[in-house]
């Protein structure tokens, strides 16, 4: 799978992942209304909302780009209506050809990290048949709890040949409240940094390794450090746009061969009919202004990357 | 919630909670295979062995505990209908007056927090009308992307009067990996332990905080310099039992005033009927081998307590 998202890359040449973390903030109105009507003002019709949402905008942009990354909590905040929508958009996505990152921020000790590992990347066997839970191709992994809880994802990744990205440095503002802190001489980011480099020499793909890293487009030096630092791994960098990063910053994060990092931006695609630059779209045309965001995007990266 | 459940701690003189962890290998067979007779082979059969599983034990122990913790893993390992079964046994064990501590190890940056927060502590407004998602009293929390990540979890705590755990030392083998490194002249989990007192402070029940943390009884030396970092924290304590801590290690995890530690033992309970001691119950009579086990575990608790 990590081959694939490489190849995808190449292929688009897009190395833009697009979040899809629908809120009832950003759902246009019209569509909302729509639902509603079927199913009453009720988590069933926020959760068919996102889903359609998600299907426009992914029809829209899933000839640009290689990835798209749903936000689980956005889904679990509505409960299991809102699970079921997770899982159609995941599947929707397969079906479009798009390699799908859950980011479910998970972690746990041994065999209930291993029971979310099956959940989201693995399959359980039952009566000698095999169920998939969620069926996304990588997931986002928190490290705090060390090597118990993120090796028993990385089996699974082994087996399926999916992968995952740990979370190294966040792009929030206090991300560094202990990410930054100084132990044994080094910030500890670089010291998960290290073990995610060790952690994924064991599990490689032809040129990036299945286990991939999270570091926020929000600290671009911090990026340059961590590019050096994990050399074969995919850096999946949130934090562009809404959140403040721009292509400039983003230079550090490539690799020498242009290959290694994937940009995501979650807002600033799925409601960029929201913002002035795009308003001409109005809210029925959600859908296109996310891909002149898309468009807009791989331009700016790219003339970033030169 | 943190005086209800400090309440039933005084008066079931238990402070202990029981950890509703369903696994197939820990699910009677008979039941199982009940369930199957409905079901078949799948997943949904899986889901609802193991909320008929929850309920036999609940059943049983409702009356000498104060609270469960359900850990979200081994449900969402399945999918959608795990989830179904997890959220069902939330709602019954309110019904039995039972504490739910969701261990769901959540946490993410902003809006995503939040979104998790009103899931599973809080709800959404909906038309008017709140719904809840999946409606624990507490859930345990990840630390590893600070204040922004846990802040919006504490604004909800804030506002239903619930509660948060947050994991400051585990209890598994590595745990110590990026927990134990010192920075700044002191090990990590001190000062993420220092974090969840400052948090607590502002916002006190009678006389414990509704901000918690999670302690493991596998490293009783640290739990005492934690117990004194946080004096108004009302510790967690997992890896009693089957993961190897033993009443004596807890001493140091509660208070003076006898107060101030929970702890935790899933498999220990729920499959006592596997163990020797309890076999002469079956597997029929799981759920009353798992009542000796909370008396056995109680009797084991006070004696250390002295």
């Amino acid at each position: 799978m990590i081959n694939r998202l490489i190849e995808g890359i190449k292929k688009t040449e897009a190395p833009i992942v697009v979040g899809l973390d629908p809120t009832m903030k950003l759902l246009p109105p019209s569509l909302y209304a729509e639902t509603v009507r079927d199913f009453g003002e009720t988590p069933d019709a926020v959760a068919d909302a996102f889903y359609k949402y998600n299907k426009g905008i992914v029809d829209a942009v899933a000839d640009l780009v290689p990835a798209v990354k749903p936000q689980i909590a956005m889904y679990e905040s509505y409960g299991i209506p809102g699970l079921i929508a997770f899982k159609k958009t995941v599947d929707y996505c397969h079906k479009k050809g798009l390699v799908v990152i859950g980011d479910i921020k998970r972690g746990d000790i041994g065999s209930t990290s291993e029971a979310y590992a099956l959940g989201h990347i693995g399959s359980s066997v039952i009566g000698g048949t095999e169920y998939r839970g969620f069926d996304e191709d990588f997931v986002t992994v928190n490290p705090y709890l060390g090597s118990d809880g993120v090796m028993p994802f990385i089996k699974v990744c082994e087996k399926e040949k999916r992968g995952i990205f740990v979370l190294v440095k966040t792009s929030n503002p206090s991300s560094g409240e202990f990410q930054d802190r100084i132990c044994d001489g080094r910030p500890l980011y670089e010291l998960v940094g290290e073990k995610v480099a060790e952690w994924g020499d064991a599990l490689m793909g032809e040129s990036y390794s299945y286990v991939g890293a999270v570091v926020g487009a929000t600290y671009p030096e911090m990026g340059k450090a961590l590019r050096k630092i994990m050399p074969k791994t995919l850096i999946l960098v949130p934090g562009y746009g809404a959140q403040g990063g721009r292509g400039k910053d983003l230079v550090h994060f490539f690799n020498d061969d242009g290959l290694g990092a994937i940009i995501n931006s979650s807002r600033g695609i799925i409601a960029a009919y929201q913002q002035e630059k795009y308003s001409s779209y109005g809210e029925a045309g959600y859908a296109d202004a996310a891909r002149a965001a898309v468009l807009d995007m791989k331009a700016d990266i790219a003339e970033a990357l030169g």
